[in-house]
């Protein structure tokens, strides 16, 4: 392809809203361009790249047998109503109403669509396990889209999804997908960091997330040390997080030695560190009290503490029911910070926040600052596991200006539950192998999902199995973003020059620059150029009349792996000489000619069979 | 691809709504489903066909020289407002608002999107001619969808735009656009008829449809009768041809012999029917005088009969502004009937429609029935060039109860202008060569027009020429449906089985059947099969437990070009055979087994070159 007939505008200068590497370059490299804000338009030498990253997706969805589909991108309403989701997804979905006035929706992910079709094709056990996907243009009415096609509106992602039987059969086609996932990656040259997001010392593995360190990252990782040494696999999400439990080594001895508590006067005392000032003592020693206000909590509550007025709705089969909202006192170790996704997760609520003054002041019968836990009988309390080894403690003392000292967990006070609901953080310890953990920023790349019932049995999806039985199919769901995974890919690739592609996702694999595209300088670049593409080879021939510093600044800008610079003097010389360089050197050689092109296809061979291995 | 494993639902049923052909075979074959009124999906099989259409719209587009670039499908409604088709498009363009109140489109075509990212990166003459094409996502809110994804309100186009500095440079690639259109439905195996969207007669060629005939196209074709034989090839949508004109042979004699025009009573009698039973003669004596309102005029009516009034909106450079309406007195032979499209263009109006009841009385001082062109001061007189050869004729009198008679064009009544705004008929002449025409019910699957200056100029794009002045742009656009593009290859390749693909886009080349999968059979399967998939065919292999008949019905129905039967009985004789059927045949044959690799692969490749020369 002829540099001169294609549309590849680069520039020097960037937007001002471009703050990321890969936003910046992918503008000035002429990838993409912003039509408005978060919707973009792949220019051709983008969407070179963007084909081949979808290309490696396909084929490793298709090599672990799961099926191309495409539904439409427009969706009606109904299904979303079937499922809850029209209510459930608020302002991100984005909605449209058709001259009818019937709603319909532009799909952000497509669970409804896929589900709805199979429900009506699916009858028998024989059909299962069943995993479709589509690889789609998706929509998502994000409130602030930034970073360029890192968080667009509009976007194009792989979303795949499965059907089974049986957990076993689920979990054979996730663990397949994980593995696709990491081909997947690995090709593109992207180097992921796999988390789960659940617990992982909980033994589950129902969702992992395929994260890319990254600055501007909106994920926190938990990291194990001694992954870097590939002894502990450990990786999480902050807010699934877990941390081996340091508890106190001096067990029940030391709780046996403790006096009883005591009340103590700590007049204007609210915060752990005046508390600490004030008994000159560290956080640790302390045991925090919170209020929470829990929504769409799905605990059975009839027997908790404070809670006899409660009303659950819509009790239904197998389920306690939903509370529309409950209180609860939450107590964890002085040092420690709550995780409020863990602990909604405990609570199997839809959402927790701090209570308001007004309702701590009326359910603790004190001001904001001196709730604790011993006497507490107005709300159920939920304690981390950090505070059941606490056994000499300093708690508030549900009255203003007041403190309990020498409080022990288990004599001077019960929990209702005891969870692990703490945020953790650098320098706690690995759940798996007890080494110190650390942090980094992530995006994430893809999810994979064990989705069980929740949509089969919303949107009654059955089929007959071997006895002749209706039975509900469980569900998986897989996701990749594609513009992103691209975008990411130049984050982990590029130098202050420019992007540079892995042989395996570049829009060319060579660049060929003529000092002057004419007589013998024609004809050797001609002739190197066919050879190379007969092999596959893609070159891009920069055929401008430009001087050779402008073509080199926009090869080094557009990243393209191999450049071949031909002059007249190279070719003067008793043996012909091209100068080759790789993107990724410093330094270019002289080759012969007659050697130019074998050793070329040799190298991007080799290259991409490294990617694809 | 192991059928078992594949997502294959045949129906024997079709829904009530599928009406023709390939709206039935979709959805019997599995290709299909609905997901809402006018929105399908696409299952596996559907869109293996699908990707192989596109494919071939995309090769072809690339070997002109057309960029593929991927804008947003959600476009800012401010680039419709630019080029004025927001007020413009109605109520089929999808509006949307998405959370902060902005207004944004689902993008029916991208004539905006693509003028303004090219506007932002053409600085210079060097950079022209461009062109750029998507294949994407479109979508237009009919208000009745039908026929399947023939007319679905969500489709896939592929639509190119090029930029241009002069005339011959767009009518280069407007040529070669032409070209690849018809490569591309030869290599689809479509027959498809090239229709000159204005009129041929004209010389110009700035519209070309290419239409399948279908008993359920919404264009009516006119076309030449010499065709079949190669001699003329006039071809035209009815909304724009034309005909020879059949001017009376007396000539100017004849009217030199009429006599003067007098008035006769004519009680009760207002058509042409009751006229030509009153005056016992035939339709073709008679002017036909209608009175029609137009809607955003162009003409310049300052001097027009009867439009002293009006007053022309935003007149512009070089243009005489825009009239909001007017009125137009329309005569032809009695005969002809006026085609209201050539009437609008000969008008420059958006819309005619005809005149009320009461603007007729009002404008012709006469009852509905009367009107005629003699001595109408009240309404500027558009005649059809037929009526200028007329000798003797009878008109409305523009009084009740009254007709002329005796009258001559030209001596009694002049007109405003004469134009060409007969709808032309089956039997009306060529005017190319005069011989007869016929028409045919067709559907368009693509379109090539040439867009001139209207999205340049609204939108302001420019460039600077060799002279370093500042120069418009001049452009084309080129669309094809690829949804109706694959229904419209099943409704001229099927037979009362199912679909007979074309191995161009056939979902899979080869369907092969053992009649038990197992032994000695799966061993000869296994082996022909990893000989054709080596040499690049695709091959399905039915290997589900179903009775022979389930398995033949189902591969008829799905179209596979090669069926290739296994059996017990073929293996026993003293030369192993299998049974190899043509799809388009109705006959099968016995073919060695050693041979019926290297046989199918000789012939498929055979055909497949056929369709790609």
């Amino acid at each position: 392809m002829n540099y001169s007939h294609q549309f590849i505008p680069t520039l020097r200068e960037v937007p001002a809203d471009a703050v990321i590497v890969s936003h910046r370059l992918m503008f000035r490299a002429g990838l993409v361009r912003k039509l408005a804000n978060g919707l973009f338009g792949y220019l051709p030498l983008g969407l070179r790249t963007f084909r081949k990253v979808e290309q490696i997706v396909r084929e490793e969805m298709n090599a672990i047998g799961a099926l191309e589909m495409k539904p439409p991108v427009i969706q009606p309403a109904e299904l979303w109503k079937e499922s809850g989701r029209w209510d459930a997804m608020g302002e991100s979905l984005l909605r449209v109403k058709n001259r009818l006035d019937n709603d319909f929706i532009v799909t952000p992910t497509a669970e409804e669509a896929f589900t709805a079709i199979v429900r009506d094709e699916l009858s028998s056990y024989r059909q299962l396990p069943l995993a479709l996907y589509q690889i789609n243009t998706k929509y998502r009415d994000e409130i602030r889209p930034r970073y360029g096609v890192m968080r667009g509106r509009e976007f194009t992602m792989k979303d795949a999804y499965s059907w089974h039987a049986n957990e076993e059969s689920l979990d054979n086609t996730y663990q397949a997908m994980g593995r696709a996932y990491r081909r997947i990656f690995k090709r593109c040259g992207l180097s992921v960091i796999p988390v789960k997001a659940d617990s992982g010392a909980m033994g589950g593995s129902g969702s992992e997330e395929f994260m890319v360190e990254s600055d501007i990252g909106d994920n926190t990782l938990i990291l194990c040390n001694s992954q870097t040494q590939g002894l502990c696999e450990y990786a999480a999400n902050v807010e699934k997080a877990a941390c081996k439990a340091d508890f106190s080594c001096d067990g029940d001895n030391a709780a046996a030695n403790t006096p009883n508590y005591e009340k103590i006067d700590t007049p204007n005392v609210r915060t752990i560190e005046e508390l600490c000032a004030f008994l000159k003592t560290e956080p640790k020693t302390f045991i925090k009290t919170l209020i929470y206000r829990a929504v769409n909590v799905e605990l059975d509550l009839s027997s908790a503490p404070g809670c006899g007025d409660l009303k659950a709705n819509k009790p239904s089969q197998g389920s306690p029911g939903v509370y529309a909202h409950a209180f609860f006192a939450v107590a964890i170790r002085g040092d420690l910070d709550v995780n409020e996704v863990k602990l909604a997760a405990a609570l199997k609520a839809s959402e927790v926040t701090l209570a308001s003054d007004l309702d701590v002041q009326r359910l603790t019968n004190a001001p904001v600052g001196f709730a604790g836990p011993v006497g507490l009988q107005t709300l159920p309390l939920i304690i981390d596991q950090s505070v059941t080894a606490m056994t000499n403690a300093v708690t508030g003392a549900l009255a203003k200006d007041a403190h309990y000292k020498h409080v022990v967990y288990g004599r001077d006070f019960e929990a209702w539950k005891i969870e692990d609901i703490r945020t953790v953080k650098a320098g706690d310890l690995c759940p798996l192998c007890g080494c110190e953990l650390y942090t980094k920023m992530g995006n994430e790349l893809g999810h994979i999902f064990k989705l069980g019932y929740k949509y089969t049995n919303s949107m009654n999806v059955s089929y007959l199995d071997e006895n002749g039985k209706t039975q509900i199919p469980t569900m998986g769901c897989y996701g990749i973003g594609v513009d992103r995974t691209m975008a990411s890919v130049i984050e982990e690739h590029h130098d202050e020059t420019g992007i540079i592609w892995p042989v395996s996702v570049a829009p060319y694999h060579v660049i060929v620059i003529p000092i002057k595209y004419d007589g013998v300088v024609k004809e050797v670049a001609d002739k190197l150029i066919n050879e190379l593409t007969a092999s596959g080879i893609e070159v891009l021939l920069d055929d401008r009349s430009e001087r050779p510093g402008v073509k080199f600044n926009d090869a080094d800008l557009i990243g393209i792996p191999y450049r071949v610079v031909i002059g007249d003097k190279g070719l003067g010389l008793v043996t012909a000489q091209v100068e080759v360089k790789n993107r990724k050197e410093k330094e270019s050689c002289m080759v012969d000619v007659d050697k130019a092109a074998k050793e070329l296809i040799q190298k991007i061979q080799e290259e991409l069979k490294i990617y694809n291995s």
